[in-house]
């Protein structure tokens, strides 16, 4: 199951990053070289940390590509087909430098529960690659399975991993998950690609091993889409959107906005006027985010462990996500 | 789709009448009949409303059961057990004055939309029940269906099932349909059934017809289950449940509290101590979690309309509460 | 559930009238107009049968469309996407004298049973259907329900659909259902569009009643496609094909067959030297396979009733033609 | 998917044994030792091959348990419940050698694609198992997975088995397939337990390798239900049974059969007058059922290579059977 910062564009860092002052500043950073383009309604970011970038911003040394689609809608083919194409032309971005031949194997995993709805992107995609011409494909050699949670066989995913690796010795593995995000906006608008693998949240308790090239010596591309939100997160967020909603009202005469973000999905939170809010909600106007959401961590902590918050239309998000991604890893390994 | 308001448990009156010191008005009150009771973890109310009451509560005339039971978990056979036993005692309750003849006839619906995991309890009951014993049953009959949502079929619900119930002329017309709740410890935790029938949430834009003995001339019985939160609802609780748990350390050498919430899913929230809290929290202290969820519903109207709260484990709470209720239906049924 | 003599091509005239010496009987009668073409690998026949006609052959006057590609596979798109072209022409061409016009109102209604594999081409197509942009159409009103069948349901389908239709009051009413085939040969690889209704086997015991313009007063499309053979008919059709592949190894040297058949998919059977297999087959080589049939039939009565021949990947051919089904019907109407 | 030849009570060596005659010939035979008892309805056969007895009748020496109740349907509760206690008391029959321990590893394996019904049980039984109280027990480390076919994933499923099994180091595997059966009536109606594993039909093209305790040097248990019968198998047995309905009304007046056999599912098959019976049928009458079904299949072959039987409530068998394999292989582990 998902982890909880599994985007990269959401770490603390980046999104501080974002903000006009500071983007001067990570152009000259040494560590983390960002670029950023657009496809139609797809925002593309590409994100390459370094060994001196993974000491500045916590987030382990490779290449992360994300597309954001914030106009996607399940029932929207045409916006899908756009990012389709766009997620193949990045899958092969990805890998480059990473030569198929008649003679490579790859691996794909899809991870999640196929019995819990946004948790099930990896195992429906794998079906659908069990049905699609990968199968007994002549020029590549496939293996496709969908393990399930640890929870459900008994076995550490990461140990299943890497005991089919064992025995099939691919070139590559792909690995599908869904993912958790901070903010509720990008639930099921974004795609992240990246070679680093699949880096289980630490300290969350469920400790999972790592599915990565360090640990099995073979390079894994780890592809992810945020399907839930956890609850602490989703409350700060949305006090977050309160005060701001509040404050934009009290200052709506106001300057213009000077300081806009780079990008459309992180809203502009500075410069808010504490003296005017401060008599109705309190100190929470200064604490940060994060400060707010320790507080309902706090709170909630074995309470409702159990809840998450998805899309209404999680189902068909699933389907489509399934399907697209399925297509786009078919279309990208038989037209090498 | 579940309206917002569906708990007759959870309307702002019947919480401000759990409070001890207005148990006694209650109690005295013409309108509304209060009962409470219990069968091992499950804690049974039972709600009559009279014309008066109507008036009083704005709840509509009739008999109200809920079954609760806060520990249950759908891994949890036994408990699944008891609540069972305990629907079908109340579901023959419901319906002593409805005397099951071999001539009697019942329609059988299970509202929601089968393929969004939450809603899905009616639709899958259905399909229990379409292979229980109720199918060519020689004393009663059975006729069952899951119509779908008005989205899907092009055909208001209300305007299926009254077109079944002309052609099949049923004595009594059950309706299963998953609910949605103000607190989110209630989700998947309650069974409500009522002989009110079906009345979907007014002014939500969403304004379908209701199902009840008004419309067709049929008695119909509506069970539901609380199933999702919308999210205002879960943030202004979770901002409550913040609030107090600050209280709580602040007044942690204070006198025990006194006024005891007569079931122990409401939580006493009264007596804050709003001195100590007004400069963390400003204003929000003093104001309703009603005020509050408004204020979340003016900020987040119309961003993330299609975002909602279930349990992590819903597939299988759906899949433990199809089975009951089918087989509850059942055994009351067969066993007249 | 399907009945037994569903494809107008299989019925014994149709099958006699194809050898050549009969077909220009065929085309001087009046009461049956026939006729043939071909859409690359489809083949199509057009049968319309007057009242003179229904005497004739004894199937119910009215149009009949087959569409056939026998060497249609589940796993070849290229195929299906042009059965399914051929599919909307004649959908077109049914209804040339029904205009559609924005106030059209049509009902869509998938029969058969979504827990058997073969028999949930009809409620695939439906759940295809409500999720395509029929739903919330504003040019066609369409309504679109799968029903299931009278053993589940507990209510007799023809009266659903009564039911529906006179509280909707369509101008149309499209049926899909899975058939039963004579011919093990045909099974998936056929389309059957018929504006004389569905009419169920007579004196199977399964007397359903029929689903057309005469009960309801609306014009009836139904749309069907062959999933399983029953034994009787497989065992003698799989006698026959023994009797004949030794017939043509005896044969072998003998002459060029000269009375070749209409249509590739009715193998000939005339022309058994009788003297040189009865040693081997007994008298049964002098029997009609309708002879075989009846035989075979009589020893199976009650024994194996439950036992039918599908083909091997049921789940991905009734995955296929329920979206096929489903995209023509949308096509259609959405591009009147 | 299934092989053809799994059923060890249907092999030609032990129909032919199974004649009251040849009874006395098994008994006494020093490679074969057999069993046959009853449990209320179900029968229940226990063989023992040894290194002779596999010589003689071709079967692997091992031993073979087959429980079968004729009777069984799908909507019987009671039987199943039966067919269950009768299933676990042979589970822990066949392992009385093997003693479960606290430290006792199992690998679980449904074998069989779960997105074809009749193959689907192992995947389901899987599914069921990964819900019950197996995951997460204490007492016994239990690891389960349904590999899906070698076709989907692209890997063989032996070395699938074979990785895990290096990996996780189990004590016993546990592998539950679909089988195929020769005769019809079998159908769903038995239960083979075996540790001599699993051995897919040779010469049939899809040679896989076998899952046994020769190749991974653990102790492998197989557990089967036959769900599909092959046409020319099935073909063969009509003709058969054609032949034996004629041939008893012929003699209608005839002497008593008197060489009942051992079992009530081997119908008598011998003592045919050829005499009356050869103008009907010919020569065929004195073929035996094997020679047919190699006429059949040499006229079939490739023909219909992908039609095979089921019941015509396949869904509700395999939901049965799963679930009763899963329930009473939880039962056995827990109940050590």
């Amino acid at each position: 199951m998902w982890g909880r910062t599994d985007l990269i564009d959401e770490s603390e860092e980046m999104v501080k990053h974002r903000t006009e002052s500071q983007k001067a500043k990570l152009d000259n950073s040494e560590g983390i070289k960002f670029d950023e383009g657009r496809n139609g309604a797809v925002l593309i970011t590409s994100i390459e940390v370094n060994e001196e970038g993974e000491k500045q911003i916590g987030k382990k040394q490779g290449k992360y590509i994300t597309l954001t689609d914030l106009t996607l809608s399940p029932h929207d083919e045409k916006s899908f087909e756009n990012i389709a194409r766009t997620f193949i032309d990045h899958l092969r971005d990805m890998h480059k430098e990473f030569s198929l031949t008649d003679e490579s194997k790859i691996l794909i995993i899809g991870l999640g529960n196929a019995t819990v709805t946004p948790d099930a992107i990896g195992p429906k995609a794998i079906e659908y690659l069990q049905n699609s011409s990968l199968t007994n494909n002549e020029k590549v050699k496939v293996v496709m399975y969908a393990p399930g949670v640890t929870g459900q066989t008994g076995f550490e995913t990461s140990d299943f991993v890497s005991a089919i690796s064992e025995a099939f010795k691919p070139d590559l593995i792909l690995v599908m998950d869904a993912l958790a995000a901070r903010n509720s906006e990008r639930l099921c608008k974004t795609i992240q690609i990246t070679n680093t693998g699949i880096h289980p949240g630490s300290g969350v308790g469920n400790q999972r091993k790592e599915i990565s090239k360090e640990v099995y010596g073979v390079p894994v591309t780890a592809i992810g889409v945020p399907m839930v939100v956890d609850g602490p997160v989703l409350y700060a967020d949305a006090v977050e959107q309160v005060i701001h909603h509040v404050a934009a009202r009290v200052e709506e005469k106001g300057k213009p906005s000077s300081a806009l973000s780079v990008t459309p999905m992180v809203s502009n939170k500075t410069n808010i006027d504490k003296k005017v809010l401060e008599p109705i909600f309190g100190e929470w106007v200064g604490w940060s985010t994060e400060e707010k959401r320790q507080l309902f961590e706090e709170v909630f902590v074995g309470k409702n462990p159990s809840l998450f918050v998805t899309p209404k239309e999680t189902d068909l998000w699933v389907e489509q996500y399934a399907y697209m991604l399925s297509t786009g890893i078919e279309t990208w390994i038989t037209s090498k």
